[in-house]
């Protein structure tokens, strides 16, 4: 293992307004701009760094291919009175959710469900963020996304298929924050792949095989060769049927198939101008269906269940809300090398870079 | 390894006859028992051996513990136009998950969604059945149910604090059967453990640990402790978040809300005259969404990416397709360790012992 790069610390505020002024001269509307930064740095503010401020880098990668067009605004193309779809117009993910995400909330406010399946749309950031928007209203939500790279087989196979297809799941308790369960569907996350290859960390066996099937525990070279289609991320329950993978690729079909198959969004290995990229978005009032805040106490008691005899078990959204209230205090940590991207993306858009360590 | 018992076949009609007239002994009401037996025969059909006759046992087990009312018929509670909440009544869950799936199909052909939260029920077979009955019809359908025994840990944790909690997916595709993912989400089902136990196998390490946290792979002794809260199950993924641990874990908690806090079935570690089980179905119609059978296809193209190259890999919902061709000609395999039980049954429900082994 090497040490971790440098990092300095930045305030919410600086990140954020430094988003929305690279966003903003990249085309994209101030009032979307504005929401998107908010979505970015709460992020980071989660500790799900490698959804936040970093994914900067491959936004003004597909923007310059043409891939991305940030004037977009998200449009209703189907609307029924517990469902809609959503065109995203190749925008940003975070507008098209967002819209998506009220939209469904709205409905379920109404009916007791909402339904929003969305497609043309681009990576939307931590797919918990949304999910967690809900369930701060007291509804339960259930969101899925089709990601952009194939790196998951079939059990069985070798040939990168589907991408880690990630679940949020969040609910509503009487005392602080929701559950909120975020996970690939792929036993790791793409960028935790990347991550152990930044730090110099080994690979563990089960988690990246070449198209031969051979374990690949050089991260650096499981990262490279994953993003060429030369290996695979074992589903969620590892490489074999015995610890249970046929059950992470079903859930990652699963996850396909609403996300993208239900919108017309892209199967997998889609070639063209745009990655046309799906989310499905589920919300459920429970007060129309459990009148009397009963399901948040039912929810309370599930997790003091969970905690009675083990009170150091983590409950699923714990990590981040601890990470929430520690950087909102000492700010948002920033690796130099990040720092240093973030500094080349502004002078290419042509605005100052404004961040300033904190302390 | 021993030798698994002698088997002998018989025919579906059979079974199908025998499971009426022990339902009907029992009190169950002609069509009830009718649909019931329906979906136990094609759960042996389908090669599911663990949740369709063997489950007769139990059954009268809660039944002479005064835990099952089998003339309980299924209630609306509540009911409004995209949802709908039923009361088992404490019946047998064949009969209200039959009736729940009935109205979310209903609603969703309606209004292109159809949710229905259940509670008062019991054990209601393979969790796939009901989701399969929908796609046969062009829907997508999501189904979980909460389940009678803790049996898995949190992650960290060595307290079983959730059941098996699986989750069925299915989706319509335009060549032949659907796409159906069926699946407990812990790393294994607790009748994989009792099967592994009759058959004398060793448990693979990973799947079951004592209280202590310490590895058991005696079958027999592993199923006897899961039985009587002294072992757990991991969740799928594992016993550790390296291997996505805390992903399967997240899973069984969102089944649990879904299934069980939204209808205000039972919590964990419950205690009661009755289990009080919940379910959850939800019901999506394709073709309120994305109309033309578009989705249909987008299942196809992304099930035949899936065997573009390599043909062997299995498609989720594979190997039940198969095993229903071949048992449906050949007769489904029942143990005679089984047959002795059910004939037993029959002694003591006072009615005749009608199965014959096909030639």
């Amino acid at each position: 293992m090497t040490e971790p790069t440098a990092v300095k610390r930045f305030t919410a505020q600086g990140l954020h307004a430094q988003i929305v002024g690279i966003l903003t001269a990249w085309g994209m509307p101030g009032d979307a701009a504005d929401a998107t930064a908010e979505v970015m740095v709460d992020t980071d503010l989660s500790a799900i760094d490698s959804h936040g401020v970093s994914m900067l880098m491959m936004y003004e990668k597909l923007l310059m291919a043409g891939r991305l067009d940030l004037s977009a605004e998200p449009e209703i193309v189907l609307d029924g009175p517990a469902f809609a779809v959503v065109d995203g117009k190749n925008g940003l993910g975070h507008p098209a959710a967002l819209a998506s995400m009220r939209i469904a909330i709205e409905k379920s406010r109404r009916g007791g469900v909402g339904l929003v399946a969305v497609r043309g749309s681009n990576h939307f950031g931590a797919v918990g963020y949304y999910a967690r928007l809900a369930a701060d209203q007291g509804l339960i939500a259930f969101v899925t996304t089709s990601t952009r790279t194939p790196v998951t087989s079939a059990t069985g196979g070798t040939t990168p298929i589907l991408g880690t297809n990630p679940i949020a799941f969040a609910a509503p308790r009487t005392s602080g924050e929701p559950l909120v369960v975020d996970m690939s569907t792929s036993v790791v996350a793409l960028n935790k792949i990347k991550a152990y290859a930044l730090k110099g960390y080994e690979l563990p066996v089960g988690w990246v095989h070449d198209r031969d099937g051979k374990v690949v525990t050089d991260a650096a070279l499981g990262y490279s060769l994953l993003t060429s289609l030369g290996a695979t991320i074992s589903p969620l329950g590892g490489p074999t049927p015995e610890t249970g993978g046929h059950k992470g690729f079903g859930l990652s079909l699963m996850v396909q198939v609403l996300s993208a198959a239900l919108s017309n969004a892209a199967g997998p290995g889609h070639v063209g101008d745009h990655d046309n990229l799906g989310h499905f978005f589920l919300v459920i009032d429970p007060e129309a269906l459990n009148p009397g805040g009963r399901t948040a106490e039912n929810v309370e008691s599930l997790l003091d269940a969970m905690q009675r005899d083990e009170p150091g078990v983590l409950i699923p959204g714990d990590p981040e809300r601890l990470a929430r209230a520690e950087r909102g205090v000492n700010g948002i940590p920033v690796a130099d090398s990040l720092l240093e991207h973030i500094t080349e993306i502004c002078v290419r858009a042509g605005i100052p870079m404004t961040l300033k360590p904190t302390a």
